[in-house]
């Protein structure tokens, strides 16, 4: 508390990410990181960029980065997307922060889940967004026909976080129908774990905003990379936000592990079929522990047990060496949100909570 | 243009940064980057982090960067800073962004040169914060008794953007003993190329801080890392921001390189004397040219030719594959912002000077 301080800084409640304890040997399965690394040509792209003794680093990175920008769409040449329709920043947070200010803060209020993404409010609070939160149903599902009250955009991760439930494409499709007035941002840090992208109606939705990150499905946490698809004017109001605070958000080594990234889609497909054959095993298991588990289509499974506290099993987990996410939030507070990790990551947590309910 | 744009988004006019042509063989002497590489060191430990596959690129990066910020410290251990007096961000671009949002965005506006680093009115713009622009004397120096105006804050780039003049750290302690009410905003990119730091008063003034970069000096404009020092609530206020805005804005390859950049004195006093040197041989070559050049401490010389225009010079050093920075701007639209480059790009560069003046 300073006089020095803006006001805003008085009323601000920051974010906290899962921590990232720096302890050997710990079962990290609290942030939905990917178990397994990255490509190897992200690796030798990097590699690449330190040649003769590091002489590019001297020079600012390309502040378009255009490079990604092309091999993003080229990704999705499918749906007919151009390297203009693309926006990058320094992972997906960082997108989602210029969204907010950019596409989101009008005098109505923008909707999202009760349950969510908890970086959403913290946004509102930081760029002044109006709000009002707009309750999951009862099996914790996004019920679109709820969203129809006037507002200044709506946005929800899909699959939803923590729940991992997934509103197929045709209901976001159907939103979109009805809803042109504001801008629909979809959050799609999840969706390569079995969903299905909503990238494919963007050219037939001047409102609808899809947002990815490298750091779930290409394992490039590390790397801070995620990028927004849409049309050119919802686009055009990004970069005039980034182009008014942070000329080069995009340092030269992420832009060149993130193209590599892209590229390797041989190496995305093995990786997320492998996190999602654990997901259903990992979930058959804690079904036959006597949890109760949400289907889930993201990295991670939602879970609670009917006989034993949340806060509790966590607790237990952690003096194990097992790190999982809890979360004191009304609805969710008997829920554990757990990362799906290697195999033998997930056979730990077994053994764990195996003895910890016997 | 859009009806999805927040109404700031109309409002913007994003600063432009110095272009980034891709073409081989040009003298790029336009956006004040480093001739020479950064040190093998940084090199050595970002291509320690590419390890086993890539695996570390997988987990998200220390959102605190606790080693970068130690490492800073240490660095002006000789003035008493402790790593909770370092705020660290994507570039001192996104540290200045925070800095307009958390410390000088006051009902009273915040002060700065006229002619001066021109994000910071762009900020202003952005995070709606009340300016009055301060002119610089007839020499293009600051004259601090100028700041005495009831006001939200000072920030000022020293030494100065574009003009490369120095304003002693004695003369900073004289405004920071007589102005208590607002946050004294030092902008320090430049100063490691003869200029001194006022690090050494933060422990006398809470409402100092100075914001470094390691993208000159330090030769890593590509890795994007700039940073804080001062009072502990200062940092508090910007930590924030920050989480309130993206957790993890520095990659793992940005700390661990930033961190073994700011352990090497010995590659950063022989790069900076290095480019010291070329500039005061530069100046004496312009002087000899009939050039009128300020007196610069920064690793780039501002200087205009009495009998020639600035926007004619600097197209047909163009025309010669030589690249420097024009503004058309009020009182320095005949000057030439001319980055300090190897001994052979200044020698190609006043031979082409030569050759268009003849």
């Amino acid at each position: 508390m300073s006089r020095y301080w803006s006001s805003l800084v008085h009323r601000l409640t920051p974010y906290v990410p899962g921590e990232q304890p720096q302890l050997p040997n710990l079962v990290k399965l609290n942030t939905n990181e990917n178990p397994y690394p990255p490509s190897p040509r992200v690796v030798a792209a990097i590699a690449d960029q330190l040649a003769n003794g590091g002489e590019l680093l001297r020079l600012y990175p390309d502040p378009n980065a255009a490079r990604l920008k092309e091999a993003i769409a080229a990704r999705f040449a499918e749906f007919d997307i151009a390297p203009q329709q693309v926006f990058v920043g320094n992972g997906s947070d960082e997108v989602l922060a210029h969204v907010f200010m950019a596409l989101l803060r009008h005098r109505l209020p923008v909707l999202f889940p009760d349950i969510t993404y908890s970086f959403y409010p913290v946004y509102c609070s930081l760029h002044d967004v109006a709000y009002a939160t707009v309750p999951l149903d009862e099996n914790f599902a996004i019920r679109i026909d709820d969203y129809a009250a006037p507002n200044g955009g709506i946005i929800f991760p899909n699959p939803n976080a923590p729940t991992g439930c997934l509103l197929s494409v045709a209901s976001i499709a159907r939103l979109l129908a009805s809803h042109r007035q504001s801008a629909v941002v979809v959050d799609e840090a999840y969706v390569d774990f079995g969903g299905e992208s909503a990238i494919g109606l963007v050219n037939q939705h001047p409102n609808l905003l899809v947002v990815h990150t490298l750091s779930k499905a290409r394992s490039l946490a590390g790397l801070r990379v995620g990028y927004a698809v849409g049309h050119r004017d919802l686009i055009e109001a990004l970069e005039r936000v980034k182009n008014s605070f942070n000329s080069y958000p995009l340092d030269r080594l992420a832009i060149a592990g993130a193209v590599a990234a892209m590229a390797d889609q041989e190496h995305f497909e093995t990786t997320r079929q492998a996190v999602i054959r654990s997901r259903e095993a990992l979930r058959g298991e804690l079904l036959g522990l006597g949890f109760e588990v949400l289907p889930s289509l993201a990295n991670f499974v939602f879970a609670r047990h009917p006989q034993r506290e949340g806060v509790q099993l966590a607790a237990a987990l952690r003096q194990r060496g097992i790190i999982v996410r809890h979360f004191k939030l009304p609805r969710i507070d008997q829920h554990l949100r757990i990362s799906i990790g290697s195999d033998a990551q997930c056979g730990l947590l077994i053994a764990a909570l195996r003895e910890i309910l016997a």
